[in-house]
């Protein structure tokens, strides 16, 4: 199948409820893949077996705060700059790319990125969801060495990362990052196809668009899109509390909402680092990264990213299971609760909404 | 010619006189010097006339704040990873390393590095001085374009950026080598021996070995070295103001000299960013970047390197040329009084002391 314009929306809504309210705003990608579908044409979307195995996949991303994300649209050529970089180190172009992230608008805007170098994307991504810090990625988990990262950034700069492991490639990609502007494209990783089978989570652009259409002409949004997800409501009212902060390429915060009508008296927090990564009622935690917890505006089941947070939203937070990699002792390492400060062993969701 | 153990010393004498201050502390790049030359064998030291104009040079510097310089000793393998990465863009090795900065520890080092690696150092750098940021070497002011930086730190990531112009290199230079501990070994530019001739500053090694050897047994040091700098002496006496600051891999400040002897009354004030900058008596500029500027210790003419400045050290200012090529407008813009914030028009250093 191809992506064309007509899916877009339905491919938007979907990457920002899998953004758990990070991965930057999906009108920026959205914006970027329309536009580049009606210069280039539709995309190709292909799964990984449809590759040989020496086909180059190329993961990519922008890396940067949500709040300045926009950036984005004003340096188009970043994919093409990437992409002569691979060919320089691999001696052959890219055959496709991938999201590195489906989550928020690097789940969209990928469409754009193909269109442009017209290859095709790839049905699969690197988290499944969204996630703040660059070795947070299925590749990582896999094991894989994280020993290749391609920045560009807006102004045409480009910087190839050779770090000794996943954190040196995070630290060393954020400080690229921060010095050009807050924002850059990132290849993290250039994979061979065969090396990307099991180091990839698959067919995670398909279910951003099912996710997308579920709401769609549906009588009840929230039933529909909590039934398409397999997810728990942890509670429904207003958001009375937003603190949020841009520090070192990153937005920290929390978002407190109060229950409504048979909810009243209730209180839920939602801790935040560009995405949203515990929830707590008294005390209690009803979910936590890795699994994922989005804010939806009630009516309409849209996500509510972080940076469109405001006092006295009516809004809804659902919280459903990550994909099962990131429930390995690897995966908890890299992306559970530890990893982002939190001095909390992972329970999953499941659990934790069955006893709550 | 070859630089062996016994020219260490006078080399580092004469880095350190150059180095107007900063450059990283001599003693490193020495006690570097001299370990790799009992391992590897001594240095044949070349001219740019003897390379074939194809032939790679690549020029090398430690980056940082000099006050960290001495991790520098704790990771050995730089060279080599620098050097494979030369070779993996070029497809052949260096044939000749070069100072990028003869002045301070990154004139001396390159003694090391190149024994390492076991090609020659080429007798040439590309400041005749020492400067503290990576756009300001005669590569640059002679029109090359800045397109290449490979960087190595101590734990082994190798950041290779390919920086629209010099500005953004220096941005991005700093940022990764901040990230990276506040140090790490750069490659700025690879260059062709052919693109070589013009753009750097040749003879600059023979220079520094003739610098520190002039002090060697003179009865009178000081008029010694001022002779064969064909420097004026700014004044003599003791330190009694030193203001040092480490922000974001510079040091800043001043030091303040009140004259002794005749010269009681006197007080000359040195500015300072790594290194010395302008000198300043009763308001007046005496000495101004790119002008050479240079605390010695007034028994033994030894350069007094800024981490070294201590209140009541008994001290000279010493004050020559720049090379001719900072005196160009291109080389004006790129390293003179108003490229570090100044608002000053340039006056040599030969007309402000003559009219002093």
């Amino acid at each position: 199948m191809s992506i064309d314009e007509s899916d877009i929306p339905a491919l938007a809504r979907g990457c920002a409820i899998l953004g758990t309210g990070g991965g930057g705003d999906v009108r920026t990608g959205s914006l970027a893949a329309v536009r580049a579908i009606r210069a280039y044409g539709e995309v190709p979307l292909v799964e990984l077996a449809d590759l040989p195995g020496d086909a180059l996949v190329v993961p990519l991303s922008g890396i940067g705060a949500p709040t300045v994300g926009h950036e984005m649209i004003h340096g188009e050529d970043e994919p093409e700059r990437v992409a002569e970089e691979v060919e320089r180190l691999f001696g052959r172009p890219p055959s496709a790319i991938m999201s590195s992230e489906i989550g928020g608008s690097n789940g969209v805007a990928p469409v754009a990125w193909a269109a442009r170098l017209g290859v095709p994307l790839l049905d699969a991504d690197g988290m499944g969801r969204a996630f703040p810090e660059v070795q947070m990625v299925s590749m990582y988990v896999a094991g894989l060495p994280a020993d290749l990262v391609i920045m560009s950034d807006i102004v045409g700069n480009v910087v190839t990362i050779r770090p000794i492991d996943g954190l040196w490639s995070e630290r060393l990609a954020r400080a690229v990052c921060v010095a050009a502007g807050s924002h850059a494209l990132m290849a993290d990783y250039v994979l061979t196809a065969g090396a990307a089978r099991g180091a990839v989570i698959e067919g995670t652009v398909t279910r951003a668009l099912e996710i997308g259409r579920a709401t769609e002409g549906a009588a009840d949004p929230l039933g529909a899109l909590r039934d398409r997800l397999g997810a728990v409501r942890l509670i429904t009212g207003k958001l009375t509390d937003v603190d949020r902060r841009t520090t070192g390429g990153f937005v920290r915060g929390a978002a407190t909402i109060e229950g409504a009508g048979d909810e009243r008296g209730r209180r839920l927090t939602v801790e935040l680092q560009n995405e949203n990564l515990v929830a707590v009622e008294d005390g209690a935690v009803r979910a936590m990264v890795p699994d994922l917890i989005t804010i939806v505006d009630t009516e309409t089941a849209a996500a509510v990213q972080t940076e469109s947070l405001r006092y006295g939203q009516r809004v809804s937070v659902l919280a459903w299971p990550c994909d099962p990699l990131w429930r390995t002792p690897k995966g908890l390492e890299t992306a559970g609760p530890r990893a982002f400060g939190y001095d909390l062993d992972y329970v999953p969701v499941e659990e934790l909404t069955a006893h709550g």
